[in-house]
């Protein structure tokens, strides 16, 4: 057993290795797993590839996400990408870039959330990499499926409905929260409320917890795609505003929102009610909810509520596509009002997890 | 067209996916390329799956490397994974952690390599990720092949003779040069020979080569292996004293190499010694040839050598397998002395490109 406080630095690439080796069972279809020169697993005709990274000072702060919960959730942004695409996780690689300080309880931690989340929805860890970094920390996950009736992004076609599965905003609002000195502890039990008193306990572990431990409906669009109920579909990853945005340049469409029938998470629009703002904004830009945004005929919309039934998960119409450039507007009873994207974009406008940003 | 001084933190995420993509053609079996959720890609019953990472300052510095070829190095280094495994490498996923300092001209002249690397080895690149980093530049590649008869690190036994393709000791000799002033520019002509004479210039640059665009024999072990010549195969990446004693551990054996048989780099030794020293430390020690490490029974040899010739690539048996606790000696006419692994450990002892450091 290593001592949770000596350093990747001190216990060197090898001996990391090795450890981290010895964590990570081999899985149902891997033929050769971690410790070769690649990995060899079994895979269908069509196989699903999707990498997402999370990035220290831009993503997340080690003081903010407990390393169990940074590793559930860069698992988690994953399997959204391939579960939106209707497909099966099956195989992971892990890259880690740690700075040497870092302490092996931390790398641990990070393992416990990868190795159970995996788990829990199947999936393989299959090789990695762990490289000396000076800077900052990356998780980078790439993560293998496998699919046979694929949603994509382009399928959208005129008259479709545009709707959002669960609630959205809940995850911003936590980002808020963590900004303001709440905080959770690696069970996901609060242990600050920050600038909020114990009677709001309930309301802000549930945003910091959408923040820290995303949990996207991952079975649904897979049952979608096989009953062929939607046309398109994508993770919100970003905020609905820029994703509807994508969804509407892959499938060559404009789309307006109604502004009144956004599905606030009713908490985080609570949280904001409280402060004198409303979570409007939240809902409509601020990313991280990984929920769903599908694109559906209309005489589909009661196959698609029966199936939603099955997980209790809320389904809410936000709009429709038209035909025409590929736009956003806010249809405020039937006067349209164009939508400038305004999503996350880490380069620029709005560095998410920075000393003092903002994510409305 | 972009301004190649533009930054990316100016140009934004959105921006520059959109400009990486136009610049990325769709390749043979992908289904679903670049811009969905998750890419989808054509495949086999076997998939081979590897990741390596480049971190500025561990494994590259901007100053040293022209954009084009840490680009092409970034998707080597993986391909060399793939080969080693007797694979064929089919598909890539791109991930860059990017400083908003970075501009496009660097950004472009990686995708130039990039691109140029995988239309040589007839890889498509099917997706990746962009994140704003604060420290460093990193980039992380995970490459998909598919495989049948695979070569493993596993397979040796007791008498297999252990052969290294190729010369080694120059890319450890190239990163010295580079420490020294010498630069290459992303024509990979000299631009600065450092501390040598012109007199030294071809010497030089056949270093820096060896160092910032590796040319590992990628197709060899594929034909041994449809051959059934060897028994375990690695490429040499971490330098041959440590992954000969990763194979002798993934395959349960102890080996011992011939000091005196040892294929130094014969530019890298004529600079080592006009300085006064052997190249024996660079060849033994020295990683980033991405040559490849063979255990093949000693009646295969002339099969091997045939097969070599195709590629007018040099062989040599630098030792053998024996049983016993992994370990690796030096075998000195008989009398055996334990080599202690000495290779690149970025964690520890020898963190590569930071300033001051040393290979050997």
């Amino acid at each position: 057993v290593l001592d949770p406080e000596m350093t990747v630095g001190k216990l060197g690439e090898r001996a990391l290795i090795k450890h981290l080796r010895s964590r990570i069972p081999t899985g149902l279809g891997v033929s050769v797993g971690i410790g070769d020169d690649a990995a060899a697993v079994e895979t269908g005709n069509l196989t699903l590839i999707t990498t997402d990274t999370l990035v220290e000072g831009t993503h997340f702060r080690r003081e903010w996400s407990p390393p169990r919960l940074l590793g559930r959730k860069a698992l988690t942004v994953n399997l959204a990408d391939i579960a939106a695409m209707a497909g099966i996780a099956r195989y992971a690689t892990v890259s880690l870039c740690l700075p040497p300080d870092v302490q092996m309880g931390f790398v641990d931690g990070l393992y416990d959330g990868l190795l159970e989340r995996a788990a829990e929805s199947g999936v393989s860890i299959v090789g990695g990499n762990v490289a000396s970094a000076w800077g900052e920390l990356v998780v980078d996950i790439t993560l293998i499926g496998s699919g046979d009736h694929l949603l994509t992004r382009k399928g959208a076609v005129p008259g479709d409905l545009a709707v959002v599965t669960g609630h959205l905003g809940a995850a911003a609002e936590g980002l808020r929260l963590l900004q303001q000195g709440a905080r959770l502890n690696e069970e996901l039990f609060l242990t600050s409320t920050g600038i909020w008193t114990e009677s709001s306990t309930e309301a802000v572990t549930h945003c910091l917890r959408a923040q820290l431990d995303p949990t996207p409906p991952l079975a649904l669009a897979r049952a979608l795609a096989e009953q062929e109920l939607v046309h398109a579909a994508m993770d919100i990853s970003d905020g609905l505003s820029g994703d509807l945005l994508t969804m509407c340049g892959e499938s060559g469409l404009a789309a307006w929102i109604d502004p009144d029938n956004l599905p606030l998470d009713p908490v985080a629009a609570a949280l904001e009610r409280a402060r004198g703002k409303g979570a409007f904004d939240l809902a409509l830009h601020g990313g991280e909810d990984y929920q769903f945004l599908l694109a559906i005929p209309p005489d589909k919309m009661d196959g698609l509520k029966d199936l939603a039934v099955v997980w209790d998960l809320p389904l809410t119409i936000v709009g429709q596509f038209f035909e025409g450039e590929p736009s956003v507007s806010l249809n405020r009873d039937g006067s349209m009002e164009h939508l400038k994207p305004h999503s996350f974009d880490h380069f620029r406008s709005r560095p998410t997890v920075r000393e003092g940003s903002q994510t409305s």
